[in-house]
């Protein structure tokens, strides 16, 4: 492995010489106060979130790398032990079992184990966030008396045993039956096929005793749809499958394997009546099936409603490794060299690069906004869920904003994994250093508690539905008008030159307000307009389609999909952006302010340059304008450069959670000593010189 | 680990339902020759690429997952000894002694490794690609007899041992030092401080008896630059590095754990003189100094020159993993229903979803692009290693090219890699089904044998130096005249509206030639503008550089380095697109050139729509043009998914070489034996009633 370019020396412009004109000065203003800023991004739930990690700190609970997989099980089932010791996950329990009703808390705590290990973190997510949150909000008062106590201590591990081979996203078709047999008071949990085998359980695979089995419930000939069964597994003693249980391991995955994951299956397995998770459907000794809740679709979708906390604690994970992630790489990147380090002259370092700004930067100031936007996330989710605004409404605000999250976050920490693996080449590449350790780990966070691309779907229907209410008296042609007029320059393509002359000439109201793109209006403007105009088109696009034969129907919804899809993640960058700006509001340090200002409107422009082509062929930006996008960001790299490390230290993770050997000062070191190497070289007069100096010389000598 | 969207039944438009309209006829026309397509992707040669995937389909040769690294390293030491035995790894070596001279050959054979295991090819590089290639291209005939035979045995595992620590791009800049001493006649071979400490070299760790050592060669007080030192470093029987010598592992690695890379370091290690590899640089008994090549950074440039092979073999390699897993994630997605798969119709496959094709068919498209355009550099290499076309201006447009094809291609893979594990959703990520242990093996393709960013930048190096070429004898007004005139709508922001409206009533030359996109020639115009443009206004806008002082001048360059970069990506982009185009030229079948064209349109069209704010700013496409793009790509994807198979099919590898449990054809045997139970049901009668039906059903007799 080798790791070279070989440049001949001297040749063309160097790809690195001094910017003494573009290194900033030695205290520059503003300044950030780093621990005011560290308080505002810990966020309500800040001591819990303390204390999560003065844990996730010790090295009890760190990764090893290197394990097999199987040893790498038994180190995060112990690790689990070990969080239960020290009172870390009960938060969420109800407190006359011993937790705190604290649902934001609970989730803000989760989140931090993420810098131990990712392992441990989805393990703990598996048994306390999945297992015993089905047993908590699914059951009743005596399922939770009999299994909760259980469940927290960690007597019964647990499986959440939902997904099947054949059915992923689509829980509602999944095919294991839980039929009741009247005769002896009991359901008969079963298991069709092969692609009913419920599959990438975790717990599964070794530790789960129990599990909380979700199956179609038949009762008298009538399916009533999902619900949720207690099972026990295994004997407790022996660790074998009980009767009429199998299974299979999952094996190795591309990460976390920490987490034994597997499969199961139940060849008609009777469970008593009473094990029905019955909060929202019970069955009587007769069979009879009552529910609180009439319809089946809403039944269905507040019983999967609780899952929500699944994504919300991944957002958040996904923030919390991007930071630490960032942080290495910026503090490195503070004192790499790539060039001439043996010269005389003192070198830039990595960071001076611009297009090393650019990598980082971005990323940077996307980590902030998603951040921000986390922390919102976590409050809605704590009002849902402690019955502060628990209306339908704010239920579904909640699952359609972690919808939208969720991707988001969870997309952007393998992106800046991998960048900062990157940005600093081979030594990223090193298990030491943790990159890729993370990255592999937390790779399936992009499609587990809901493949990203499937919510960002529902997101984009969330949108249209809002769409269509606001329009639902409206005829259709006044639809297009909306469509055409609301959307300003998306009528360009279908008018005359004279008024595409005017929007080239910046006279259009929105081109006015995207005069100063560093304006924060005009980011929201260009943001917000962009959204609403490609849901008004797609809306349009479809107006009808739900009165077409079904597959024609679906067909158009098909050929729509690609555009409704970045629609949905057009809205999330915006509630980003959003949440971001809101924050700046709550800055009080003005210098603070000033350099977050900086990477909000970073985050904004790159937004916007990401999808110029958008604006240009809509019109909503001119040629000029456009132009200038680039550059304006260029500069705002250079501003943000004197900061970076200031902005990376405010995430508050210390060398015990960084845990990187290259962000330990260690390549300063090691330059210094270079340095100083030579300085003496050249003293001594021992230093050889160099040819090409010889060279140099000689040619001066015959000219003189 | 779940992986579930909470979809209230029949709520809003399904993500998914039967896109009857859509699905192609069972016998589309055109239909592709696949047997022929696939001869055409072999290339020239084929015969070695067939006789290299017959022993990467050995199961002795494939990557056991899950082995520590210790096992690992170990396995995979093993498969070199069988790769030797079995006569893989000689093409490049003198017939003389057991090779075949055949460079192209030899680079063929090796990427075709990558499919069994990144790690055997990697460390099959390091050992004869590198180890001995340098002793074969840097040594001389005494050298060629003593070392070469042991090293294509095996008999001397060996080092590249040449990054350091504190270098890894910059290796004119490595601090290792050889001191000639006249009165023992040896090199001291010296390691001044801890950053030049050699690092991430393969088989440093555990296995390298022998290593050539890149070190300043320094005779009579003069440094001559970095030379090749042939330097022993492990007894042959104790495994024990020799006096004055030490090292380190470098431990885990992101991937790769097959190779035990490490570090190395030297104290005042004394070797014969003989033993500096003398090709290229001579030191006489009394210490003299000769070169044939004059110039010390020509020198450099020549003996770094060798190295392109590893840039080549990288390139082949990407593109290998690239198509293996587009075989594994299309073949799934042709099988696999994510909704409804129990419903009653016959449901569309994954492959039928808008995003799902685009996902995976512009990936598609640019796996046969970057195909092809290896086969081209792959002629080159063999064109200038066999002494065919040897030029120096051959070797410089060899570099360049592969310093263009490499990143590309490189990063190409990753993000298939990716994005194949994520269509594939969970299943993506057991490691089962390889994308997630194929991704962490060639992590560091994008960042070893050359940083992909640093590449980018050498080539728009050579780019701007072309462009300063023809324009020398030019004086800067008629350069910026240049730059506004050959670059037409780049004049436009400078320019009143009449002449902006022409451009927008597609009146301009270029605007004419895109009237048609999918047209061949307009989209090289397109893209062929875009690199013209982008390094005439660097040019431009550096024009003078080499007359500021130093530090103004690489300031100067900083600050237009992240436009440079993108140039040299445009640059590369348009080499794989011409090569794909080519390579149309020579399909004899029609169906097959058919379908192949509209891969290559897709391809252009992805690249065209990926750089569309560019083509809008500069006023290349009018804005209504640019808004047909996204459709075209959208009917283009349409076009392509009843051929989707037939394309991935065309790679050839089979099932020893995909070796993913999803590619098997077990998914449709899971939904055959689904729907047969479901089918055996509803005919008996036996099937419960859906709660829905009966809520639809006593609505009904209500009404009734």
């Amino acid at each position: 492995m080798t790791d070279v370019v070989d440049r001949p020396a001297g040749k063309g412009p160097r790809p690195a010489a001094t910017f003494a004109a573009t290194i900033p000065a030695e205290n520059p203003e503003p300044a950030i106060d780093v621990e005011a800023l560290g308080r505002q991004l810990l966020g309500k739930w800040a001591d819990v979130r303390l204390q999560a990690r003065e844990l996730a700190a010790r090295p009890e609970l760190h990764k090893v790398e290197g394990l097999t997989h199987t040893d790498h099980r038994a180190r995060v089932f112990g690790q689990l032990k070990y969080l239960v010791d020290n009172e870390a996950v009960h938060r969420a329990f109800p407190t006359e079992l011993g937790g705190s009703d604290d649902h934001g808390g609970n989730i803000a705590g989760f989140e931090e184990l993420v810098v131990a290990d990712p392992s441990l973190q989805i393990k703990a997510g598996v048994q306390w966030g999945l297992f015993g949150s089905a047993v908590m909000h699914l059951g009743t008062a005596e399922h939770h008396a009999k299994w909760l106590p259980g469940i927290m201590n960690l007597e019964i591990p647990g499986c959440f045993a939902m997904t099947e081979t054949g059915h992923g996203s689509d829980v509602a078709s999944i095919a294991t039956t839980a039929t009741y047999d009247p005769a002896t008071e009991e359901f008969v949990v079963n298991t069709p096929f092969r692609a009913a085998w419920k599959d990438y359980i975790g717990n599964a695979a070794i530790d789960g005793l129990g599990a909380v089995v979700f199956a179609q419930l038949v009762t008298h000939g009538v399916n009533h749809g999902v619900h949720a069964f207690y099972v026990d597994l295994r004997d407790p003693d022996t660790k074998e499958f009980l009767p009429g249980i199998g299974g299979e391991d999952d094996g190795i995955k591309g990460g976390l394997n920490g987490i034994d994951n597997g499969r199961l299956h139940f060849t008609n397995v009777r469970v008593p009546r009473t094990n029905l998770l019955n909060r929202y459907g019970n069955v009587d000794a007769d069979g009879t099936y009552t529910s609180p809740i009439a319809s089946p679709g809403r039944r269905f979708f507040t019983m999967l409603g609780t899952l929500v906390q699944g994504r919300v604690s991944l957002d958040g994970a996904a923030v919390a490794a991007s930071k630490v992630a960032l942080k290495a790489a910026i503090q490195y990147a503070t004192e790499r060299r790539q060039f001439n380090a043996s010269s005389h002259t003192e070198e830039e370092v990595l960071l001076d690069y611009q297009r090393h700004q650019r990598r980082l930067f971005t990323r940077l100031a996307a980590t902030y906004a998603a951040s921000f936007a986390h922390e919102q996330l976590l409050q809605k989710f704590d009002d849902v869920f402690s019955g502060a605004h628990d209306t339908d409404a704010d239920r579904q605000d909640l699952e359609t904003l972690a919808a939208a999250l969720k991707p988001l976050s969870t997309w952007h920490a393998l992106d800046t994994l991998q960048e900062c693996r990157e940005a600093c080449g081979g030594a990223g590449f090193l298990i030491e250093n943790r990159f890729a350790s993370l990255r592999a780990d937390l790779d399936v966070y992009a499609t587990f508690e809901g493949d990203n691309t499937v919510l960002l779907q529902l997101v984009a229907k969330r949108l249209l539905a809002d769409y269509a209410k606001e329009f639902r008296n409206v005829d259709f042609g006044v639809l297009a008008r909306y469509v055409v007029t609301q959307a300003a320059g998306a009528a360009v393509h279908r008018t005359g030159l004279r008024q595409v002359a005017q929007f080239m000439a910046d006279t259009g109201s929105v081109q006015k307000a995207a005069i100063a793109l560093r304006d924060e209006d005009s980011q929201r403007a260009l943001l917000t307009d962009r959204v609403q105009t490609m849901v008004a088109e797609a809306g349009a696009a479809l107006k009808g389609s739900k009165r077409l034969p079904q597959d024609k129907g679906a067909a158009l919804f098909n050929r729509h999909q690609n555009e409704l899809i970045d629609a949905a993640q057009a809205h999330a960058e915006l509630l980003q952006w959003e949440a971001f700006t809101d924050a700046l509001q709550t800055v009080e340090d003005p210098g603070t302010r000033k350099v977050l200002t900086w990477l909000r409107d970073l985050f904004g422009l790159s937004l916007i340059e990401k999808n110029l082509s958008w604006y240009l062929m809509n019109g909503r930006l001119s040629m000029q304008r456009a132009r200038t996008v680039g550059g304006y960001i260029n500069r705002l790299l250079e501003k943000i450069r004197p900061h970076a490390l200031d902005l990376v230290d405010a995430f508050g993770y210390g060398d015990d959670h960084v845990r990187a050997a290259i962000a330990t000062g260690a390549e300063k070191a090691r330059q210094d000593e270079a340095r100083e190497y030579f300085r003496t070289a050249r003293a001594s007069g021992q230093s050889p010189v160099d040819e090409k100096v010889l060279i140099a010389r000689t040619a001066a000598d015959r000219k003189g």
